[in-house]
């Protein structure tokens, strides 16, 4: 390829995004080059943008952000004949992918454990060194060859499979991961774009009562529409032991079997542990600001037989699964209302400042960008 | 029976033990009255008898403390024709027996979660209200209708079999919750009666590399003998991040795949955490001293894929398993010499100011009690 | 009590129903007597009726036979204030309960591992000895003193409620076995009561494509409205191989993650481990008859890894789990419509005749009795 | 490599091997080329020798048969530093590998379940086509792109390590799909080498009882070496009835929780399966050839809630797990006793007939070929 491609570039915090122009590159023999159709600000964007993980995740550097997203196969690598499922692929389909690829190298990945590879998820590259296009934020994205690919069904518009490769798939696994039966209660901490798509899924998957804590009228809303039986608004509920109080009673005085934490606060963890009834499981997600504590107590746990499953990313099958699971409930839940905003590439900056949540009470649930 | 027997009555922290004296109950139809040949002093009954966990436990009034144990059948309730698993059982046979009992009525033993009834072990009782024996230090023991007894197999001494209902069974079915592979690098926090055990039990389990962490010399021997392969000494190691540094050094810079926690200090809690890989497992089961905190940074947890499982108790089974298990391996590891000091029920002070290793470094492993 | 209670007494292969007259005895203490309002017939009692298992069940003698059932609490024992989750039972309330009472004694029990029990369910009693009703088809049931009883919502009708202690709590228990995880393919082999309970199951549970194989018409219309995507008409597909290739197809050229046999043929085995793909699950339910054999070949096993799974019976907690799974989805699936004949005590001949279906295509789904 | 290298070629049942000689291929950039040092002979060689499993397995044309090998590496493809696991590697290092890829973009492959891949393995390619060298029986191996290799600790012979891709790898993974607990009672059927390295994986699992069957003197006595508590002698115990007995009486009349199937005769299975406690696991290996059925009856299975997993090939970790476990064990059980004939190249035929059990009773565990 000749052409050129625009790019929303970051080069550091409190700076506005620039759009930058680059070659567009070749696909490598087992990759391609997507042209991105849409992407989404997911919270962890967010926690990149204003800081809180820079450091760990990446030195300085312009880079592109963004690992939600969906496009069409703009050129295929010259071994590229099918997606990953072995269904046919040319120019112009329509795909998504994970944003993470598993090196299918390491301990974790001679095991079968994907999600835990250590080198799954390397930080954005600098974005002016060829590939360039290695983040959401553009209009193309450079595919590696070992990268997983998958043709999306004609049923789902582009706004409805942006989030797919993250939110969805991500609690698809996570709560696949939990032992979840039948009539399991479950409450889930945080009703953005992570915990509506849990309720859902949770739902989906035969839950019994299904708790969800927020504090934005609109998203406890839209938490009921996708499957909780009952909400706690914590503006009301203002303390954690009133919290755990309400869990108490609507669970007959005895914890639910499952508690999910999808807020991002460390603090949530201690009080959703204390929601959970002795033998139940804690499944912990989204805390993924690093060297941020909070005070456990170990005796907590082991005198009511707990067990906490932390969990990022998934195996490569959960994605074509998410589109399964779009297809049939995408009428049942109004999965697609939680994105609320569109923006272009040039609205970068107000996509950013309105999809942040923090220190203001926002009913954004999700912001996308169409480059 | 119209005999009496002796008991090691505890009235409060600090005071000494008083023997005391009472009348020796009929049996329940379904349970019967064990003539008590050993007793041992696990860590949580130092937690008892120091204060530590007094409030949360027990309120006040005289108690009889203790559930390690072994003993004869004394008399047999109406009903009772054999152990738990049909073995015909007759007075004089040597048992052993659980020392906490499932409801069978809750809903966690609705599905078969024995471990996890929130009722399976209520507080120490009064001691001067009948049936008064209910606990290890004395010379009989009343046990219920719905608890469970094995027979003892000749193989076994009484003192070998002493902990059995305890340290060994729990790290027997502790250990089978983690869902430990075939050469699975496993490190061991502490090596006092649990660890030492735990480090036997991983190394007949099929571990691979065994890393036991301590501070006494003696007990690190024994954990070579139990089938540690490396120790990390922590009065040479003496930093968190030193002994860290060292599992990773021998686990290829990776991590372990299943950390244990049998030290019972809240802060042994985020540091295990830290020599697992991602993906590993923690297994929680020394912390017991309740109210407790350790600073436990989640997003570690989350962007290593890590699992946290706290247990306390076990199946029924396990007992039957563990006695088994000390069958095959009695001469291939040194669990008896766990076994270190012996006193009688008059010397109960002195047995547990010997067992006390709170501020001190003792060398003692277990003290046992043959009343 | 000193009243009398009517109850339809089986003598023989080939013989009528008899009605006989009972003294209703008293409660044992922890247990209650039952007044039965509902009694389903199901496809194991048609086969003790038909004589195919009545030699390995029991041996000569009038019986009460009949498992699936509800009623009402006649007489509470003198110890029981609660049901098996501690909600307040008085005489008049609704109830149902397992039909099999697990022995808490056994290695199997031992190890949580209810549905194994060997002893869990003896044959049905001699009727005319006391306490005579320990069957269905009666006024009266008395249950046991270690049995386990859970109220009624008022949401559930009596006939909703009559076939879940056994067809819906089973198909819970059984596919809650499976590890099945979201989107999962599933072909349900045969759509009786137990097929289309497991159908709206698996639906609800968060299968992806459904597919149910049977042979009349009217019930693979109930399979399409209890959640089958695809359905196979066996009088159209004649052949397995014809039907075999039709899941290939359906599947990708693939086969299906999990095939579930609720035929209760032994041959649907062998054609249905050729449905699932390599390393799929097979669920083995509907073959109760005994000493009937199929021909496996078992390097198809091995060559594709695959996995045999086969239940019957199930854990407590599932039988209250089904009241819950129920209420949600009494108008989403039409399982009460799967009952289609309602009987009296007095036609219980004919109750099992229409129930009878082989030899004959019949569109009856479920008989109920009502005492 | 301008070098040749020979071959011992199979061209049709019945035939002697012909040696014929090849040039050696250059690597592929991330393959390399093995020197073959020693390879065994399995007992599925012998089903494709003797004719069995042919015409499922290839079609005709001359082939290198041979999957258990060792070797050194004789040179790396351009890109290749390190083994599978990181560890540095250079001409000359002594190396295993499976002798199966899985291919990494399949529907298994994507949910990390490689060992059920359907295009893992396969069959032997036309020896006289480039690369030439796909098989054991040869002095040089052309090792793929995606193949895993791990270097060889020196405490460890190439007798040792030869049979480690096959037998050992195979039963340390099928042995970890079973669940097995400390002390579950373990029959083993077959005392061939899958049996006999199964006995030691389980005793070193931490097995209970376990039980072996076989009918030659020579290996039910290492099989007691390898840790079995007890053997069944079928040349005594003459019938499958007879067999059942033993076990049901060494079990307490319970049955065994675990009943592995290493014979490779689909009759075993029927006998195996009524050897197993209600509750118990059945793990199939051995029948590996293709289209001979055995008569099962499913209601065995389902009233007694029994399960069967068959397994074939494993996770690539497992390959390295079984090197740290052979080291381990390497003196505690006569596992290198297995390999009991040496033969060259040229003596291949003898070596065949030699190894050939069926028909007549040999003592021959394993024969092994040094090229």
């Amino acid at each position: 390829m000749s052409e050129t491609g625009r790019a929303a570039v970051y080069t550091d915090v409190g700076n506005p995004f620039e759009i930058r122009e680059y070659t567009v590159p070749d696909p490598p023999p087992d990759g391609l080059i997507v042209r991105i159709t849409a992407a989404g600000i997911c919270g962890s964007d967010l926690h990149i943008w204003r800081g809180d993980i820079r450091l760990a995740m990446m030195g300085p550097g312009p880079r592109i952000l963004g690992h939600e997203m969906t496009g069409k196969v703009a050129k295929l690598g010259a071994n590229v004949r099918t997606d990953s499922l072995g269904k046919p692929l040319k120019e112009g389909d329509r795909i998504v992918y994970p944003y993470f690829i598993p090196c299918r190298r390491c301990y974790q990945c001679l095991r079968g454990e994907f999600s835990a590879c250590p080198v799954k998820m390397p930080p954005p590259a600098i974005a002016d060194n060829a590939p360039h296009f290695t983040g959401a934020y553009a209009e193309y994205y450079y595919m590696r060859d070992a990268a997983f690919v998958f043709k999306v069904p004609d049923e789902l518009t582009d706004e409805m499979v942006t989030p797919v490769n993250c939110a969805l798939s991500q609690v698809i696994h996570s709560l696949g991961t939990t032992g979840m039966k039948v009539s399991d209660t479950v409450v889930i901490q945080g009703a953005g774009g992570l915990g509506l798509n849990a309720t859902a899924v949770a739902r989906s998957m035969g839950a019994g009562t299904i708790i969800v804590i927020d504090g934005v009228p609109e998203r406890l809303e839209l938490a009921k529409q996708c499957g909780a039986d009952e909400v706690i608004d914590i503006t009301q509920d203002v303390t954690g032991p009133d919290r755990i109080g309400k869990v108490m009673s609507l669970t007959g005085g005895r914890g639910a079997d499952i508690v999910c934490e999808f807020v991002g606060i460390p603090d949530a963890m201690p009080e959703g542990l204390n929601m959970l009834r002795a033998g139940g499981t804690y499944l912990e997600v989204g805390n993924i600001s690093l060297f941020k504590t909070t005070a456990i107590d170990p005796s907590n746990l082991v005198w009511n037989n707990k067990k906490i499953i932390a969990t990022v990313m998934y195996d490569p099958i959960t994605l074509p699964n998410a589109l399964d699971f779009l297809i049939r409930n995408k009428d049942r839940f109004p999965l697609a209302s939680i994105v609320s905003h569109r923006f272009s590439l040039d609205q970068m900056d107000e996509a950013f400042q309105t999809a942040e949540w923090e220190g203001k009470k926002t009913a954004t649930s999700r912001a996308i960008i169409t480059p």
